[in-house]
């Protein structure tokens, strides 16, 4: 019986290629869940109930969090990725690192077969077989969402006839979890015009009074909230849910798919949202200003890569080394605000903070260089300006 | 006796030079003020009687403000332009088409020096001075504040054995406004932890109630509000009284000045951070993945020189050329919703609008091509992973 | 019946085209070939004669070159295009004209089918499809060499067995002639490691004695040879004839395909090597350092999208903008001397030059500034290093 | 008596200095010199009796080749770096390791001032102070050249006066030597249109046959010439005595200086154009589409920092970083033909040669894929531009 590899969600689309594959297919299904922090344990058990229920040989559940940090998350915040300038490419990011993870998990237990649930029109068919291809070209994908183009009806239906009966509401909203955001989609985004209501996304405004939070950085990572070290995938998880209760972080993304069409999303990212912006304001005070030049461009380079599904792409690598490297004197404190809906940032305080009064105040005081200094460097750097000039003056 | 022109503002420093540069030194003093958005009537009345009082031979207020939003601010909105992702550069526009204006009148009334009131520190005095230089290299340039360094108190004693007897009780902050944003500096923005209090901004929050707002672009332009049309500048000017009432736009600054010195600057600028977000969202619908690539790149670019005095380089006007073309469908009308200290950008529509669901809808359901074209494209996206791969597990 | 537009080139890929559809499918065979520079009248009346003897209802030779300098040449000269820095991009360039001629003379006869020989292995598939699809959606293409994957054997056993009985000697090296260069594969391009030999080249070695030649540029064409005033296209021909005796601008390319997998070929382009070179060299001489520098970015992104089929995307048109508004100034002669197998840029002329000795000679005299400007320049630009110094020793 | 370390060439100016220094203003000088590949023992020796006969207190010879190829010259060979697509930056990257060492030695030695012979014209001034002024601010630096502007005659006549009666025929060309290549500025080069003649160059044309070369890299370094494995270093200087022999690499740079004029300087540097093109190609078979793209910006940008003495900017170290972490696989042999005047690069062979043909050849046949394959794959790129030109037509 050939083994398969099934990336189970536990919703109708991959119940259903539980139960096809197993029974129409004669595939040994071995179904598998990817965690990148989306997922509570009781989640995992009620999925895990629903594959067994379906004819799945086995269920297994990876806990990649850790990993989908160090491999993803943890560049996305040196880079300051925010995809078109708005978005942290939560679900993009997460989806790399499920692909590696199932692909890994297919390879061990010798599956011939990969199937995932993807439709033909999104992003994430194209993330999940561009790294199983290249990370197993031997490995064969099954993709029965995509080709048959069922109706949920039909879904059910079916399932139904197989004895399966849960109950498969669909929600309004499609909602995708993880430690870097929560994307949600459905109904308003399907248009241009009309944003999310407020009773789309999963978190509600709770907080309401002003609360500081102080993020510490060691080498561009988020070390310590207000004061309490711990590991930075705890603290991103610990300021998501304090600053969530504030609805902070949502937005709507706007963007061109890898398959050519626009596609828009909205999202609730509290924490990756402060932190990009904390980490940035904490780079302004230690690096230089062609750092922070390159930076920008390698970073909005990554994220773009990333996006489409190229993680694999030697030159990710290159760049993450990059990152790294820029990475050595961003240490320090943000001291951040958190209000309804918003944050503010109110500065930093860092040892290595390059605005230092010793050589002068902006536009108040110069006490490294004299008033005949600054006139020689203006003078100079008018050169190239002046000599245009002369020369299309004398044409005249 | 030598005609010299000066930029006057009315403030002490520039009060100063012209007493000390009419009286100590002979010269007769024209000054002048340009308008880029700032100034009411009054207190161009009122500017005009001071520097008449202090010995200037003349006055002039130049009104700037729609050669401001021809020459720069247009290109800033056309660009998406915020400095470090942050800053919509309201001082650094000014500052350029002041110059132009200052060196053109001076040109015009013959002066043989142009004087200035910068100090040492700051990037106003590059600006000026690189501008001057270029465009009139035959005229020179006097910098009293600069060459001096006096104490305040030393130029108000002057000012009172010379019979001038104003009140120049020092603002607690320092202030600049105009049509692209009010900067505010001083107290907190010496520091780098400290954000400015509430009271700093001249604009306080007057509005609770949300409220919203539609702005009409065209080709780039904002051509009405509300269905309004009026001029791009008279539609800045609306949107930002209404918008200010919510105390929008505010942010500090951190920046490299061009002296090689971090700078750190407050600012309030409702308008221009709503003006080119929205703008922004309309071009996520309405340009190619590349086109948006490609004019993030330049609009940060262009920004760059623009803050650093640059604005007469050749490179400058090509793109400008570069980004005028860019805006031939950026066309139509984008919905926000105003709150007490933010703004949300609902949705946009427009007849140009690229997300169209002819072809498919993201993640939904695909029109234009089938499972199988979809699985042609991954296949051969993969192609140069797959080598790789191939490539280096023959080695092992 | 219905009309099919097959791209006709004379050779037996297309030759077995145009048999296969008129007979076996049953097409009205309106054989259609683009000449952008590499056909002679005898070639084009040749082609003819064998697409009417195949069954082609119908022949037209169109003649685009004039058109391709219009829309491409001119670009690729004002951008510096070399791809990888080696190869101008002659085949490439082609192809994007050829198809675009292609599918307005489809539409002009009312074609419902376009057929072409591309195989499934190279850049020039993409080229086509990309562009019939975008610009006539619903004309239906046909690829019966990418679909059938013949031998060249078997083509030649079906046009015998429908009595057409030309010579289709296998030609050692697949060649093709455009304006702007001629490409050279095969064999030994097929390997990594050997270089084509002499006798590949359709141009060989006959002059030997060096030839100084006058490049004149009119903003970035060239308008004359010499002195000799004529049309850009006609110049480039000239130079081309000219410099091939020298046997100029050979290479071979290697460089990745639009589907993943690298590629290598050779190529022979005389003058459109000696045309960017010297065009460059006059840009250094007439362009600020930020202009070159932003040249230099857009037109190697403007040559990659052109090399992969992008070139009907919106930002090919904005780049074409910025790079035509870069070449006000780009004006003068450029001295040039041709030797066996290479040549020489001996210098320009330019009223536009702005090496000009009345500021200081480089390394020599400084009239512009003082030696104390001088070093206030290079006391202000050391501030940013001094800074960090700082504030890294405070530290230790 | 304070002590002085002069940056000694033997040269005029040099020698002026020395003396002036010493006699008139009283300083114990301190003559070094920093060998970059320029000198042999003989012409160090020749300098040391020179700078005592001058009156310095001591005289160092600081051999650097070494550093220099590991701090500069293997990153310029890893980026590919030619200034305006035509100069390895040799005396641009020299200066920078020179600057370096002598503030090293003038803090080891306890010198309070360090003195060096620079015009005000030129680059070298500002690579000289930036680098001393950041590395040792408390040394006060001291350029008689610069300040003076004396004539020639009058440092002979003040030289004469006081003894020293060496000749100093002004040469014809200023030649300065090192390992990665030969500046030579003079006459011609003050001009915009004329070439050097075979006569400034100091390597002439000896070998006139053609001469096969095979260059070893591992890891984008040069080990091995001909299969001899040896240090990168001895592998240049072996490679470029080789060269030089066929006049290789000479050729002039047209380059904006860092003071804002145009300058041009003729060069023969036959090893760092063999080098550079040849590890570039080796690059087009190992490296990824992106890689390259990405690697062409940042090489170009590095170098352009170096060029403009911001060598200490930390971004250069990131960049270094990135830089090296792209040459994993840049490993294999490229075969070069040196003739006169002039290199052909052959071919690569690599176990990294990502041109492999087990997934098809370009344009000839597809192994890897079906050519349904490549109709969806460009069916799916053609996606957005289809888009547009529905909602243009649309409108129409």
């Amino acid at each position: 019986m050939k083994k398969l590899v099934l990336a189970y969600s536990g919703g109708l689309d991959t119940s259903y290629c539980a139960k096809y594959l197993s029974k129409e297919k004669g595939f040994e299904v071995h179904a598998v869940s990817v965690n990148t922090g989306g997922f509570s344990k009781e989640e995992i058990k009620s999925i895990e109930e629903k594959a067994l229920a379906l004819g799945a040989a086995s269920y297994t559940s990876i806990d990649a969090v850790q990993r989908f940090y160090d491999k993803v998350v943890k560049y996305l915040i040196f880079g300051n990725v925010l995809r078109n300038n708005t978005y942290p490419l939560s679900v993009s990011a997460e989806r790399i690192i499920q692909a590696v993870e199932i692909v890994n998990h297919a390879k061990k237990i010798g599956a011939s077969h990969i199937a995932h649930g993807s439709t033909g029109a999104g992003n994430d068919q194209v993330r999940f077989d561009m790294i199983f291809q290249i990370l197993a070209p031997e490995i064969e994908i099954i993709t029965p969402i995509r080709d048959h183009k069922l109706a949920r009806e039909e879904e059910i239906a079916y399932l139904q006839q197989n004895g399966v009966d849960y109950s498969w509401e669909k929600a309004k909203y499609s909602i995708n979890k993880g430690l870097w955001g929560t994307s949600v989609g459905g109904d308003e985004t399907l248009t241009s015009h009309l944003p999310l209501p407020e009773s789309a996304y999963p978190r509600q405004l709770e907080a309401k009074l002003p609360k500081e939070v102080r993020l510490t950085f060691e080498k561009g990572e988020l070390v310590a909230l207000d004061g309490n070290a711990n590991s930075p995938v705890n603290n991103i998880e610990k300021l998501n849910d304090i600053a969530s209760k504030y609805a902070i972080g949502r937005d709507i993304h706007v963007g061109d798919t890898i398959i050519g069409i626009k596609g828009r999303v909205g999202f609730e990212a509290a924490a990756p949202l402060i932190i990009i912006k904390a980490h940035h304001l904490l780079e302004k005070h230690t690096l230089s200003k062609w750092q922070q030049y390159q930076k920008e461009q390698l970073g909005n380079f990554y994220g773009m890569l990333l996006h489409e599904g190229n993680y694999l792409d030697a030159v990710m690598r290159n760049i993450e080394t990059f990152l790294e490297d820029t990475q050595k004197n961003v240490s320090g404190d943000v001291f951040v605000t958190l209000h309804p809906y918003r944050f503010e940032l109110n500065g930093v305080t860092s040892e290595h903070d390059l605005m230092n009064a010793s050589f002068g105040s902006y536009g108040e005081m110069n006490k490294g260089w004299t008033a005949d200094d600054a006139k020689g460097f203006i003078k100079i750097l008018s050169n190239p300006g002046k000599i245009s000039n002369y020369v299309y003056q004398k044409e005249q």
